[in-house]
């Protein structure tokens, strides 16, 4: 996340303090503030400061129409759809899938989703800064608004009765993903056009969410390119 | 991993300090032992034990040959080989992917590789009790074994010039898998029968092991699979 403001304990110096920082911050123009511990204390997790702290942006979210409207011209497109997905190392890690995969935008629902800060940025290796992401009140109508535009929409879900391989996966498409713990949503599944599932042959239930999203979006890739 | 022991810090009782503790080894049969404060303080890591460790024994590799040999007779049976991944985390959900689609085996190399401990457990999702996993000193002649025992073997390299799915990846195959930092080694890439990539769109360069790993490991089940 980019970087807005350093905060440091009043009377050391960054320079002494952590001179890679030091030189950093002056190099991108990022302000530096002398404040007091019991600041420090209060304004980090558990006191865990070490007489340093930064501050970044809140993380910027793109609007759903404006993603749908940069993709309006193409016969193919990809889009992902997080229901509900509390990790944030799987959040980024999916974000990190699509952005190579060349996908468009990521839509996430507004609560009970893991937030996008440094752990979830971490895990997509950057993608983040470079994938529109949509934060979006209610999945149901971001869906339908994906509809609208021309998409179809898959779910993946453990219980779909067909594999992904006897489903449509071309052009235009949303793929929902769903909460590790419970999977998509019953409305949310309603609201998709078809679901579909990997096969589990092993003792293990399932795959993880992350590996799920990857195997989907990579059908999707292998789908719409040119042969060779 | 299995529980073989429990520590507890002399003059406390287990059934105060952690209930569920006591009520589930007496369960398992662990036994419980009292120990001096100093003696837990130099068997943990950094001292964080809170009055209380537990052992557990040595993850129990399979040998090469007997991974073989159980998967002998099939016409197609996958096993994944692991050329110096050193995350943890990535190990586990590597050997969840492969289990849950049923491969036969995973192969690790012995040095500079995840150990195979709480952590890669836990994101195996239990995979690692079940899957098969030969720990190998050199995994060029690994692979020579396996080519031998009738494998095709395929490196996962963002440097092969053809796709995955333009490569022959039926039957009995061996997926080899780089290391996080610098992919698959030279001498493991000529090993291999051929290498094979995922296409890349994106700014971020690459996919991360565990995604490659899944996506590879379900186009052999998509390819394998009885048609419906």
């Amino acid at each position: 996340m980019p970087v807005e403001q350093i905060y440091i304990a009043r009377g050391t110096r960054l320079e002494d303090v952590a001179p890679e920082v030091a030189q950093l911050s002056s190099q991108a123009g990022v302000g530096v503030e002398s404040v007091s511990r019991r600041w420090l204390d209060e304004h980090s997790e558990r006191g865990a400061h070490q007489g340093l702290m930064a501050s970044s942006a809140p993380f910027a979210f793109t609007p759903l129409e404006s993603i749908l409207a940069s993709a309006g011209d193409k016969t193919s497109s990809l889009l992902v759809a997080l229901d509900h997905i509390t990790d944030a190392g799987n959040l980024g890690a999916i974000a990190r899938s699509a952005e190579v995969a060349g996908a468009d935008g990521l839509i996430t629902a507004k609560r009970r989703s893991a937030p996008i800060g440094a752990g979830a940025y971490k895990t997509s290796a950057g993608a983040l800064a470079w994938l529109p992401v949509a934060q979006e009140p209610n999945l149901v109508r971001a869906i339908e608004t994906c509809k609208k535009s021309g998409y179809w929409v898959v779910g993946a879900s453990e219980h779909a009765k067909s594999a992904i391989w006897d489903q449509s996966l071309e052009g235009k498409l949303l793929i929902v993903l769903g909460s590790e713990e419970t999977g998509v949503s019953r409305l949310v599944a309603e609201a998709c056009d078809f679901t579909a599932s990997l096969p589990v042959v092993g003792h293990v239930g399932s795959l993880n969410v992350a590996q799920t999203a990857a195997v989907f979006i990579y059908e999707w890739v292998r789908r719409t390119r040119a042969q060779p």
